[in-house]
Protein backbone atom coordinates (compact mmCIF):
# COMPACT_ATOMS: atom_id res chain seq x y z
CA UNK A 1 0.00 0.00 0.00
CA UNK A 2 1.37 3.37 -1.00
CA UNK A 3 1.45 6.01 1.48
CA UNK A 4 0.00 8.46 -1.23
CA UNK A 5 -2.91 6.36 -0.38
CA UNK A 6 -3.79 8.28 2.70
CA UNK A 7 -3.30 12.05 1.15
CA UNK A 8 -6.43 13.93 0.93
CA UNK A 9 -8.37 14.04 -2.26
CA UNK A 10 -8.42 18.35 -3.35
CA UNK A 11 -11.86 19.21 -4.95
CA UNK A 12 -12.22 22.67 -5.99
CA UNK A 13 -14.93 25.10 -7.76
CA UNK A 14 -15.39 28.91 -8.33
CA UNK A 15 -17.46 28.82 -5.42
CA UNK A 16 -19.81 26.50 -3.22
CA UNK A 17 -21.58 25.04 -5.88
CA UNK A 18 -18.95 22.71 -6.09
CA UNK A 19 -20.15 21.08 -2.45
CA UNK A 20 -22.56 19.01 -4.19
CA UNK A 21 -19.43 17.50 -5.36
CA UNK A 22 -18.08 17.02 -2.09
CA UNK A 23 -21.53 15.87 -0.65
CA UNK A 24 -21.79 12.68 -3.27
CA UNK A 25 -17.77 11.95 -2.85
CA UNK A 26 -18.09 11.83 1.01
CA UNK A 27 -21.24 9.91 0.84
CA UNK A 28 -19.38 6.91 -1.88
CA UNK A 29 -16.03 7.32 -0.49
CA UNK A 30 -16.83 7.76 3.29
CA UNK A 31 -13.39 7.18 3.88
CA UNK A 32 -11.53 9.99 1.72
CA UNK A 33 -9.92 12.77 3.89
CA UNK A 34 -11.28 15.88 1.77
CA UNK A 35 -9.95 19.18 0.57
CA UNK A 36 -12.22 22.10 -0.56
CA UNK A 37 -11.46 24.99 -2.22
CA UNK A 38 -14.06 27.83 -3.55
CA UNK A 39 -12.40 30.51 -5.34
CA UNK A 40 -15.34 32.81 -3.93
CA UNK A 41 -13.26 36.30 -4.83
CA UNK A 42 -13.86 35.27 -8.00
CA UNK A 43 -16.89 33.30 -8.97
CA UNK A 44 -18.35 32.61 -10.98
CA UNK A 45 -16.37 31.79 -13.73
CA UNK A 46 -19.21 30.80 -16.07
CA UNK A 47 -19.45 34.46 -17.36
CA UNK A 48 -15.90 34.58 -18.04
CA UNK A 49 -13.36 33.96 -21.03
CA UNK A 50 -12.01 30.58 -21.64
CA UNK A 51 -7.98 32.21 -21.50
CA UNK A 52 -9.20 33.64 -17.71
CA UNK A 53 -10.83 30.35 -16.85
CA UNK A 54 -7.80 28.21 -17.26
CA UNK A 55 -5.45 30.88 -15.70
CA UNK A 56 -7.59 30.57 -12.54
CA UNK A 57 -8.65 26.78 -12.36
CA UNK A 58 -4.93 26.27 -12.66
CA UNK A 59 -3.98 28.58 -9.76
CA UNK A 60 -6.74 26.75 -7.94
CA UNK A 61 -5.13 23.35 -8.42
CA UNK A 62 -1.85 24.88 -7.84
CA UNK A 63 -2.64 25.37 -4.43
CA UNK A 64 -4.68 22.10 -3.74
CA UNK A 65 -1.45 20.76 -5.02
CA UNK A 66 0.84 22.49 -2.65
CA UNK A 67 -1.35 21.14 0.06
CA UNK A 68 -0.58 17.47 -1.12
CA UNK A 69 -3.33 15.99 -2.37
CA UNK A 70 -2.94 12.94 -3.54
CA UNK A 71 -5.77 13.84 -6.98
CA UNK A 72 -7.44 17.04 -7.98
CA UNK A 73 -11.52 16.37 -8.56
CA UNK A 74 -12.58 19.64 -10.86
CA UNK A 75 -16.31 20.54 -8.95
CA UNK A 76 -16.84 23.03 -11.58
CA UNK A 77 -17.88 22.32 -15.10
CA UNK A 78 -16.82 25.17 -16.57
CA UNK A 79 -13.12 24.64 -15.47
CA UNK A 80 -13.65 21.04 -16.46
CA UNK A 81 -14.74 22.46 -19.45
CA UNK A 82 -12.21 24.88 -20.72
CA UNK A 83 -9.26 24.17 -18.31
CA UNK A 84 -8.77 20.12 -17.84
CA UNK A 85 -6.40 19.57 -20.52
CA UNK A 86 -4.36 22.64 -19.21
CA UNK A 87 -4.69 21.25 -15.43
CA UNK A 88 -3.67 17.82 -17.13
CA UNK A 89 -0.64 18.55 -18.41
CA UNK A 90 0.75 21.12 -15.33
CA UNK A 91 0.30 18.51 -12.72
CA UNK A 92 1.57 15.01 -11.89
CA UNK A 93 -1.30 14.04 -9.52
CA UNK A 94 -4.17 12.96 -11.71
CA UNK A 95 -7.19 15.54 -12.30
CA UNK A 96 -10.91 14.19 -12.97
CA UNK A 97 -13.36 16.49 -14.25
CA UNK A 98 -17.33 16.52 -14.30
CA UNK A 99 -17.70 16.74 -17.54
CA UNK A 100 -16.90 12.70 -18.59
CA UNK A 101 -18.67 11.20 -16.26
CA UNK A 102 -22.04 13.08 -16.80
CA UNK A 103 -21.13 12.11 -20.79
CA UNK A 104 -20.73 8.40 -19.71
CA UNK A 105 -23.60 8.25 -17.33
CA UNK A 106 -26.06 10.05 -20.34
CA UNK A 107 -25.43 7.87 -22.45
CA UNK A 108 -26.10 4.68 -20.53
CA UNK A 109 -29.31 5.86 -19.77
CA UNK A 110 -30.77 7.84 -22.99
CA UNK A 111 -32.60 5.42 -24.86
CA UNK A 112 -33.53 7.79 -28.14
CA UNK A 113 -30.48 9.29 -27.83
CA UNK A 114 -32.01 12.67 -27.96
CA UNK A 115 -30.02 14.24 -25.04
CA UNK A 116 -30.20 17.68 -23.46
CA UNK A 117 -27.49 19.66 -21.77
CA UNK A 118 -27.97 23.07 -19.82
CA UNK A 119 -24.89 24.66 -18.03
CA UNK A 120 -23.60 28.31 -17.79
CA UNK A 121 -23.00 30.39 -20.84
CA UNK A 122 -18.87 29.70 -21.11
CA UNK A 123 -19.75 25.40 -20.28
CA UNK A 124 -22.60 25.97 -23.34
CA UNK A 125 -19.88 27.73 -25.65
CA UNK A 126 -17.51 25.16 -24.81
CA UNK A 127 -19.35 22.66 -26.39
CA UNK A 128 -17.64 20.10 -23.87
CA UNK A 129 -20.54 17.98 -23.80
CA UNK A 130 -21.84 17.96 -26.87
CA UNK A 131 -18.08 16.98 -28.20
CA UNK A 132 -18.00 14.28 -25.26
CA UNK A 133 -21.76 12.91 -26.28
CA UNK A 134 -20.51 12.72 -29.94
CA UNK A 135 -17.06 11.22 -29.64
CA UNK A 136 -18.40 8.38 -28.05
CA UNK A 137 -21.99 7.78 -29.89
CA UNK A 138 -22.29 8.90 -33.48
CA UNK A 139 -26.08 8.32 -32.94
CA UNK A 140 -26.45 11.06 -30.16
CA UNK A 141 -28.18 14.03 -31.02
CA UNK A 142 -27.39 16.76 -28.64
CA UNK A 143 -29.60 19.97 -27.35
CA UNK A 144 -27.38 22.86 -25.62
CA UNK A 145 -28.75 25.64 -23.68
CA UNK A 146 -26.66 28.05 -21.28
CA UNK A 147 -28.95 28.63 -18.50
CA UNK A 148 -27.26 32.05 -16.75
CA UNK A 149 -30.03 32.44 -14.03
CA UNK A 150 -30.33 28.95 -12.57
CA UNK A 151 -26.99 29.47 -10.40
CA UNK A 152 -28.67 32.93 -9.04
CA UNK A 153 -31.51 31.64 -8.62
CA UNK A 154 -30.43 28.75 -6.81
CA UNK A 155 -28.14 31.64 -4.63
CA UNK A 156 -31.36 33.78 -3.53
CA UNK A 157 -32.75 30.27 -2.36
CA UNK A 158 -35.54 30.39 -4.65
CA UNK A 159 -35.03 26.23 -4.96
CA UNK A 160 -38.96 26.12 -4.66
CA UNK A 161 -40.47 29.23 -6.44
CA UNK A 162 -43.09 30.35 -9.15
CA UNK A 163 -40.73 32.03 -10.45
CA UNK A 164 -38.03 29.77 -11.15
CA UNK A 165 -40.58 27.41 -12.14
CA UNK A 166 -41.65 30.20 -14.66
CA UNK A 167 -37.01 29.97 -16.04
CA UNK A 168 -36.92 26.42 -15.96
CA UNK A 169 -40.08 26.64 -18.39
CA UNK A 170 -38.14 29.15 -20.71
CA UNK A 171 -35.16 27.05 -20.82
CA UNK A 172 -36.42 23.58 -20.53
CA UNK A 173 -39.28 24.05 -22.66
CA UNK A 174 -37.54 24.16 -26.40
CA UNK A 175 -35.11 20.95 -25.30
CA UNK A 176 -38.50 18.78 -24.60
CA UNK A 177 -40.32 19.93 -28.06
CA UNK A 178 -37.05 18.55 -28.79
CA UNK A 179 -38.08 15.31 -27.65
CA UNK A 180 -35.11 14.59 -25.51
CA UNK A 181 -35.27 11.70 -22.89
CA UNK A 182 -32.00 12.54 -21.18
CA UNK A 183 -31.13 15.98 -19.76
CA UNK A 184 -27.46 16.49 -18.40
CA UNK A 185 -26.84 19.10 -15.77
CA UNK A 186 -23.81 20.52 -16.46
CA UNK A 187 -23.32 22.79 -13.47
CA UNK A 188 -22.66 21.80 -9.74
CA UNK A 189 -25.60 24.37 -8.83
CA UNK A 190 -28.10 22.85 -10.55
CA UNK A 191 -28.52 19.50 -8.69
CA UNK A 192 -30.56 21.55 -6.15
CA UNK A 193 -33.29 22.05 -8.62
CA UNK A 194 -33.59 19.23 -9.04
CA UNK A 195 -37.29 18.70 -7.95
CA UNK A 196 -38.27 21.70 -9.72
CA UNK A 197 -36.74 20.65 -12.87
CA UNK A 198 -38.79 17.14 -12.57
CA UNK A 199 -41.80 19.02 -12.19
CA UNK A 200 -41.13 20.82 -15.54
CA UNK A 201 -39.68 17.63 -17.24
CA UNK A 202 -41.91 15.52 -16.24
CA UNK A 203 -41.11 11.58 -14.97
CA UNK A 204 -39.93 10.52 -18.72
CA UNK A 205 -36.47 12.54 -18.75
CA UNK A 206 -33.80 10.93 -17.09
CA UNK A 207 -31.98 13.78 -15.06
CA UNK A 208 -27.94 13.35 -15.05
CA UNK A 209 -26.62 15.15 -11.85
CA UNK A 210 -22.63 15.60 -12.59
CA UNK A 211 -22.03 16.04 -8.82
CA UNK A 212 -22.85 12.42 -8.53
CA UNK A 213 -21.69 10.75 -11.58
CA UNK A 214 -18.55 12.43 -10.70
CA UNK A 215 -18.30 10.98 -7.38
CA UNK A 216 -18.64 7.32 -8.98
CA UNK A 217 -15.91 8.20 -11.68
CA UNK A 218 -13.54 8.99 -8.72
CA UNK A 219 -14.22 6.41 -7.01
CA UNK A 220 -13.55 4.21 -10.02
CA UNK A 221 -10.37 5.18 -11.60
CA UNK A 222 -8.77 5.58 -7.58
CA UNK A 223 -9.16 2.12 -7.50
CA UNK A 224 -8.15 1.01 -10.55
CA UNK A 225 -5.03 3.42 -9.93
CA UNK A 226 -4.36 2.12 -6.28
CA UNK A 227 -5.00 5.15 -4.63
CA UNK A 228 -8.76 4.33 -2.52
CA UNK A 229 -7.59 5.32 1.39
CA UNK A 230 -7.39 2.39 2.88
CA UNK A 231 -9.95 1.93 6.19
CA UNK A 232 -8.40 4.12 8.74
CA UNK A 233 -9.41 4.65 12.81
CA UNK A 234 -9.74 8.21 12.81
CA UNK A 235 -13.24 9.90 11.21
CA UNK A 236 -12.31 11.63 7.76
CA UNK A 237 -12.22 15.29 7.63
CA UNK A 238 -13.03 17.54 4.84
CA UNK A 239 -11.50 21.13 5.52
CA UNK A 240 -12.89 24.08 3.58
CA UNK A 241 -10.60 27.51 1.91
CA UNK A 242 -12.28 29.70 0.52
CA UNK A 243 -10.37 32.90 -1.66
CA UNK A 244 -12.85 35.23 -0.26
CA UNK A 245 -14.32 36.17 3.60
CA UNK A 246 -15.84 32.56 4.87
CA UNK A 247 -18.76 35.20 5.95
CA UNK A 248 -21.44 33.94 3.09
CA UNK A 249 -19.96 30.21 3.06
CA UNK A 250 -21.21 29.36 6.17
CA UNK A 251 -24.63 30.85 5.56
CA UNK A 252 -24.62 29.01 1.98
CA UNK A 253 -22.70 25.57 2.51
CA UNK A 254 -26.13 24.00 4.19
CA UNK A 255 -28.24 24.39 1.32
CA UNK A 256 -25.73 22.06 -0.42
CA UNK A 257 -24.19 19.38 2.50
CA UNK A 258 -26.37 17.11 5.00
CA UNK A 259 -23.18 17.03 7.25
CA UNK A 260 -21.48 20.03 9.13
CA UNK A 261 -17.92 21.08 7.73
CA UNK A 262 -15.14 22.55 9.33
CA UNK A 263 -15.33 26.57 9.69
CA UNK A 264 -13.61 27.95 6.41
CA UNK A 265 -10.02 29.55 6.30
CA UNK A 266 -9.44 32.45 3.79
CA UNK A 267 -6.51 32.14 1.43
CA UNK A 268 -4.47 33.80 -0.99
CA UNK A 269 -3.92 31.60 -4.51
CA UNK A 270 -0.57 31.16 -5.61
CA UNK A 271 0.42 32.57 -8.79
CA UNK A 272 0.64 29.97 -11.99
CA UNK A 273 2.68 30.55 -15.06
CA UNK A 274 2.06 27.31 -17.33
CA UNK A 275 5.25 24.97 -17.67
CA UNK B 1 -6.38 77.55 -16.18
CA UNK B 2 -4.49 74.23 -14.77
CA UNK B 3 -3.43 71.63 -17.55
CA UNK B 4 -4.88 68.90 -15.48
CA UNK B 5 -8.10 69.66 -16.80
CA UNK B 6 -7.35 68.17 -19.99
CA UNK B 7 -6.87 64.90 -18.56
CA UNK B 8 -9.02 62.39 -18.91
CA UNK B 9 -12.19 61.40 -15.82
CA UNK B 10 -11.24 57.40 -14.71
CA UNK B 11 -14.64 55.76 -14.22
CA UNK B 12 -14.52 51.99 -12.75
CA UNK B 13 -17.15 49.35 -12.30
CA UNK B 14 -16.84 45.83 -11.21
CA UNK B 15 -17.78 45.03 -14.70
CA UNK B 16 -19.96 46.41 -17.70
CA UNK B 17 -22.99 48.15 -15.40
CA UNK B 18 -20.66 51.55 -15.16
CA UNK B 19 -21.91 51.53 -18.15
CA UNK B 20 -24.77 53.72 -17.41
CA UNK B 21 -22.33 55.99 -15.80
CA UNK B 22 -20.38 56.60 -18.85
CA UNK B 23 -23.61 57.07 -20.57
CA UNK B 24 -24.67 59.80 -18.19
CA UNK B 25 -21.14 61.69 -17.96
CA UNK B 26 -21.30 61.27 -21.77
CA UNK B 27 -24.56 63.09 -21.93
CA UNK B 28 -24.23 65.62 -19.23
CA UNK B 29 -20.21 66.04 -19.68
CA UNK B 30 -20.04 65.49 -23.18
CA UNK B 31 -16.00 67.41 -23.56
CA UNK B 32 -14.50 65.54 -20.80
CA UNK B 33 -12.21 62.31 -22.30
CA UNK B 34 -12.78 59.20 -20.12
CA UNK B 35 -11.07 56.51 -19.49
CA UNK B 36 -13.18 53.23 -18.41
CA UNK B 37 -12.24 50.32 -16.72
CA UNK B 38 -14.35 47.22 -15.71
CA UNK B 39 -13.17 44.34 -13.69
CA UNK B 40 -14.78 41.38 -15.81
CA UNK B 41 -12.69 38.92 -14.62
CA UNK B 42 -13.68 39.47 -11.28
CA UNK B 43 -17.47 40.36 -11.58
CA UNK B 44 -19.65 40.90 -9.46
CA UNK B 45 -18.67 42.54 -6.38
CA UNK B 46 -21.80 42.69 -4.67
CA UNK B 47 -21.60 38.81 -3.66
CA UNK B 48 -18.52 39.29 -2.37
CA UNK B 49 -17.35 40.45 1.09
CA UNK B 50 -16.11 43.74 2.14
CA UNK B 51 -12.71 43.42 2.54
CA UNK B 52 -12.36 41.70 -0.95
CA UNK B 53 -14.31 44.69 -2.13
CA UNK B 54 -11.94 47.23 -1.02
CA UNK B 55 -8.69 45.28 -2.21
CA UNK B 56 -10.86 44.96 -5.82
CA UNK B 57 -11.91 48.81 -5.55
CA UNK B 58 -8.10 50.22 -4.73
CA UNK B 59 -6.68 48.27 -7.70
CA UNK B 60 -9.06 49.28 -9.71
CA UNK B 61 -8.23 52.84 -8.98
CA UNK B 62 -4.95 52.24 -8.67
CA UNK B 63 -5.42 51.41 -12.62
CA UNK B 64 -6.77 54.66 -13.26
CA UNK B 65 -4.53 56.79 -11.64
CA UNK B 66 -1.15 55.33 -13.27
CA UNK B 67 -3.25 56.48 -16.64
CA UNK B 68 -2.58 59.98 -15.31
CA UNK B 69 -6.43 60.90 -15.12
CA UNK B 70 -8.01 63.93 -13.01
CA UNK B 71 -10.93 62.11 -11.18
CA UNK B 72 -11.94 58.97 -10.20
CA UNK B 73 -15.57 58.12 -10.75
CA UNK B 74 -16.78 54.94 -8.62
CA UNK B 75 -19.57 53.88 -11.04
CA UNK B 76 -20.52 50.79 -8.69
CA UNK B 77 -22.36 51.48 -5.88
CA UNK B 78 -20.82 48.23 -3.92
CA UNK B 79 -17.67 49.70 -4.24
CA UNK B 80 -18.52 52.82 -3.68
CA UNK B 81 -20.57 51.51 -0.27
CA UNK B 82 -17.29 49.55 1.29
CA UNK B 83 -14.49 51.82 -0.19
CA UNK B 84 -14.81 54.96 -1.13
CA UNK B 85 -13.07 56.57 2.12
CA UNK B 86 -10.49 53.89 1.78
CA UNK B 87 -9.80 55.51 -2.02
CA UNK B 88 -10.02 58.80 -0.50
CA UNK B 89 -6.90 57.68 1.87
CA UNK B 90 -4.75 56.42 -0.69
CA UNK B 91 -4.85 58.70 -4.00
CA UNK B 92 -4.43 62.03 -4.04
CA UNK B 93 -7.07 62.67 -7.00
CA UNK B 94 -10.79 63.77 -5.97
CA UNK B 95 -12.82 60.25 -5.84
CA UNK B 96 -16.84 60.16 -6.48
CA UNK B 97 -18.99 57.42 -5.67
CA UNK B 98 -22.89 56.82 -6.50
CA UNK B 99 -24.38 56.96 -3.23
CA UNK B 100 -24.03 60.55 -2.04
CA UNK B 101 -25.39 61.59 -5.41
CA UNK B 102 -27.88 59.21 -4.78
CA UNK B 103 -28.96 60.08 -1.64
CA UNK B 104 -28.81 63.75 -2.17
CA UNK B 105 -31.32 63.26 -5.16
CA UNK B 106 -33.82 61.24 -2.87
CA UNK B 107 -34.43 63.59 -0.43
CA UNK B 108 -34.93 66.24 -2.88
CA UNK B 109 -37.80 64.25 -4.89
CA UNK B 110 -39.38 62.55 -1.28
CA UNK B 111 -42.36 64.24 -0.13
CA UNK B 112 -43.58 62.12 2.63
CA UNK B 113 -39.77 60.82 3.69
CA UNK B 114 -40.37 56.90 2.71
CA UNK B 115 -37.72 55.99 0.66
CA UNK B 116 -37.04 52.56 -0.22
CA UNK B 117 -33.06 51.67 -1.46
CA UNK B 118 -32.46 48.40 -3.68
CA UNK B 119 -28.93 47.19 -4.14
CA UNK B 120 -26.69 44.35 -3.94
CA UNK B 121 -26.31 42.16 -1.09
CA UNK B 122 -23.67 44.00 -0.23
CA UNK B 123 -24.44 47.21 -0.92
CA UNK B 124 -28.14 46.60 1.45
CA UNK B 125 -25.77 45.03 3.74
CA UNK B 126 -23.34 48.45 4.01
CA UNK B 127 -26.10 50.66 4.93
CA UNK B 128 -24.67 53.31 2.75
CA UNK B 129 -27.63 54.74 2.09
CA UNK B 130 -29.72 53.91 4.75
CA UNK B 131 -27.13 55.69 6.64
CA UNK B 132 -26.21 58.78 4.23
CA UNK B 133 -29.99 59.27 3.91
CA UNK B 134 -30.76 59.47 7.59
CA UNK B 135 -27.62 61.66 8.24
CA UNK B 136 -28.97 64.38 5.97
CA UNK B 137 -32.78 63.75 6.77
CA UNK B 138 -33.61 62.22 10.60
CA UNK B 139 -37.14 62.28 9.85
CA UNK B 140 -37.02 60.12 6.82
CA UNK B 141 -37.75 56.29 7.14
CA UNK B 142 -35.58 53.77 4.62
CA UNK B 143 -36.78 50.56 3.22
CA UNK B 144 -33.98 48.63 1.74
CA UNK B 145 -34.35 45.41 -0.25
CA UNK B 146 -31.20 43.29 -1.61
CA UNK B 147 -32.25 42.15 -5.06
CA UNK B 148 -29.43 39.77 -6.54
CA UNK B 149 -31.53 38.58 -8.79
CA UNK B 150 -31.74 41.94 -11.43
CA UNK B 151 -28.30 42.02 -12.17
CA UNK B 152 -28.49 38.54 -13.90
CA UNK B 153 -31.64 39.42 -15.37
CA UNK B 154 -30.35 42.47 -16.85
CA UNK B 155 -27.23 40.29 -18.33
CA UNK B 156 -29.78 37.94 -19.59
CA UNK B 157 -31.33 40.63 -21.25
CA UNK B 158 -34.66 39.75 -19.75
CA UNK B 159 -35.49 43.28 -19.66
CA UNK B 160 -38.93 42.93 -20.67
CA UNK B 161 -40.15 40.09 -19.87
CA UNK B 162 -42.86 38.07 -17.70
CA UNK B 163 -40.33 36.52 -15.44
CA UNK B 164 -38.50 40.18 -14.58
CA UNK B 165 -42.55 41.39 -14.08
CA UNK B 166 -42.75 38.68 -11.32
CA UNK B 167 -39.27 39.23 -9.65
CA UNK B 168 -39.81 42.88 -9.51
CA UNK B 169 -43.03 42.29 -7.79
CA UNK B 170 -41.44 39.88 -5.20
CA UNK B 171 -38.56 42.58 -4.33
CA UNK B 172 -40.92 45.82 -5.05
CA UNK B 173 -44.45 45.05 -3.26
CA UNK B 174 -43.02 44.96 0.05
CA UNK B 175 -41.56 48.26 0.13
CA UNK B 176 -44.58 49.90 -1.83
CA UNK B 177 -46.63 48.37 1.15
CA UNK B 178 -44.78 50.62 3.15
CA UNK B 179 -46.27 53.39 0.91
CA UNK B 180 -42.42 54.73 -0.24
CA UNK B 181 -42.59 57.41 -2.51
CA UNK B 182 -38.77 57.32 -3.44
CA UNK B 183 -37.13 54.39 -4.72
CA UNK B 184 -33.44 54.98 -4.99
CA UNK B 185 -31.72 52.06 -8.03
CA UNK B 186 -28.39 51.59 -5.89
CA UNK B 187 -27.00 49.91 -8.57
CA UNK B 188 -25.58 50.41 -12.06
CA UNK B 189 -27.42 47.72 -13.67
CA UNK B 190 -30.57 48.91 -12.74
CA UNK B 191 -31.59 52.03 -14.99
CA UNK B 192 -32.04 49.34 -18.02
CA UNK B 193 -34.90 48.26 -15.42
CA UNK B 194 -36.87 51.38 -15.31
CA UNK B 195 -39.86 50.61 -17.84
CA UNK B 196 -40.10 47.58 -16.23
CA UNK B 197 -39.87 49.08 -12.73
CA UNK B 198 -42.10 51.70 -13.75
CA UNK B 199 -44.99 49.40 -14.29
CA UNK B 200 -44.67 47.61 -11.39
CA UNK B 201 -44.35 50.97 -9.02
CA UNK B 202 -46.65 53.18 -11.04
CA UNK B 203 -46.63 56.53 -11.48
CA UNK B 204 -46.34 57.83 -7.92
CA UNK B 205 -42.57 56.72 -7.01
CA UNK B 206 -39.50 58.32 -7.86
CA UNK B 207 -37.35 56.19 -9.57
CA UNK B 208 -33.91 57.76 -8.43
CA UNK B 209 -31.23 56.93 -10.88
CA UNK B 210 -27.66 56.67 -9.44
CA UNK B 211 -26.06 57.12 -12.71
CA UNK B 212 -27.70 60.44 -13.59
CA UNK B 213 -26.98 61.70 -10.30
CA UNK B 214 -23.67 60.62 -10.16
CA UNK B 215 -23.12 62.36 -13.17
CA UNK B 216 -24.85 65.27 -12.55
CA UNK B 217 -22.52 65.60 -8.89
CA UNK B 218 -19.14 64.87 -10.56
CA UNK B 219 -19.87 68.05 -12.80
CA UNK B 220 -20.87 70.01 -10.13
CA UNK B 221 -17.65 69.32 -8.40
CA UNK B 222 -15.67 69.35 -11.11
CA UNK B 223 -16.99 73.09 -11.82
CA UNK B 224 -15.98 73.81 -7.66
CA UNK B 225 -12.88 72.37 -7.53
CA UNK B 226 -12.48 74.23 -11.38
CA UNK B 227 -11.41 70.95 -13.30
CA UNK B 228 -13.63 70.87 -16.28
CA UNK B 229 -12.51 70.50 -19.31
CA UNK B 230 -11.48 73.45 -21.42
CA UNK B 231 -13.14 73.31 -25.09
CA UNK B 232 -11.45 71.50 -27.41
CA UNK B 233 -11.22 70.92 -31.07
CA UNK B 234 -10.59 67.16 -31.07
CA UNK B 235 -13.50 65.07 -29.85
CA UNK B 236 -12.99 63.92 -26.61
CA UNK B 237 -12.52 60.15 -26.51
CA UNK B 238 -14.03 57.07 -24.41
CA UNK B 239 -11.55 54.52 -24.21
CA UNK B 240 -12.53 51.12 -22.87
CA UNK B 241 -10.34 48.85 -21.10
CA UNK B 242 -11.27 44.93 -19.20
CA UNK B 243 -10.11 42.88 -17.22
CA UNK B 244 -11.06 40.05 -18.54
CA UNK B 245 -11.15 38.86 -22.40
CA UNK B 246 -13.09 41.65 -24.28
CA UNK B 247 -15.35 39.31 -26.20
CA UNK B 248 -18.86 40.01 -24.25
CA UNK B 249 -18.22 43.38 -23.50
CA UNK B 250 -18.55 44.52 -27.24
CA UNK B 251 -22.27 42.45 -27.43
CA UNK B 252 -22.92 43.87 -23.91
CA UNK B 253 -22.35 47.61 -23.88
CA UNK B 254 -24.68 48.09 -26.67
CA UNK B 255 -27.19 47.71 -23.97
CA UNK B 256 -25.56 50.26 -21.79
CA UNK B 257 -25.10 52.71 -24.71
CA UNK B 258 -26.06 54.43 -27.45
CA UNK B 259 -22.98 55.70 -29.00
CA UNK B 260 -20.31 53.81 -30.31
CA UNK B 261 -16.96 52.95 -28.42
CA UNK B 262 -13.72 52.15 -29.08
CA UNK B 263 -12.31 48.21 -28.45
CA UNK B 264 -11.44 47.51 -24.97
CA UNK B 265 -8.23 46.44 -24.02
CA UNK B 266 -7.47 43.91 -21.99
CA UNK B 267 -5.20 44.68 -19.11
CA UNK B 268 -3.70 43.20 -15.54
CA UNK B 269 -4.29 45.57 -12.66
CA UNK B 270 -1.49 46.34 -10.63
CA UNK B 271 -1.36 45.10 -7.00
CA UNK B 272 -2.10 48.01 -4.46
CA UNK B 273 -1.05 47.90 -0.88
CA UNK B 274 -2.75 50.24 1.57
CA UNK B 275 -0.30 53.20 2.40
Amino acid sequence: MKSGNSLPIGIFDSGIGGLTVVQQVRRILPGEDLIYLGDTARVPYGTKSPETVVRFACEDAQFLANEGVKAIVVACNTASAWALAAMERSFSVPVFGVILPGVRLALQKTRNHRIGVIGTNATIRSQAYTKGLHARNDEARVFARACPLLVPLVEEGWLSHAVTDSVLHVYLDPLLTRRIDTLVLGCTHYPLLKPAMRKVVGKGVALIDSAESCAHFVRDRLETIGLLAARRRRPSFIKPFLTDETLRFEELAGRFLDFPMEPAQKVNLPSFSTR
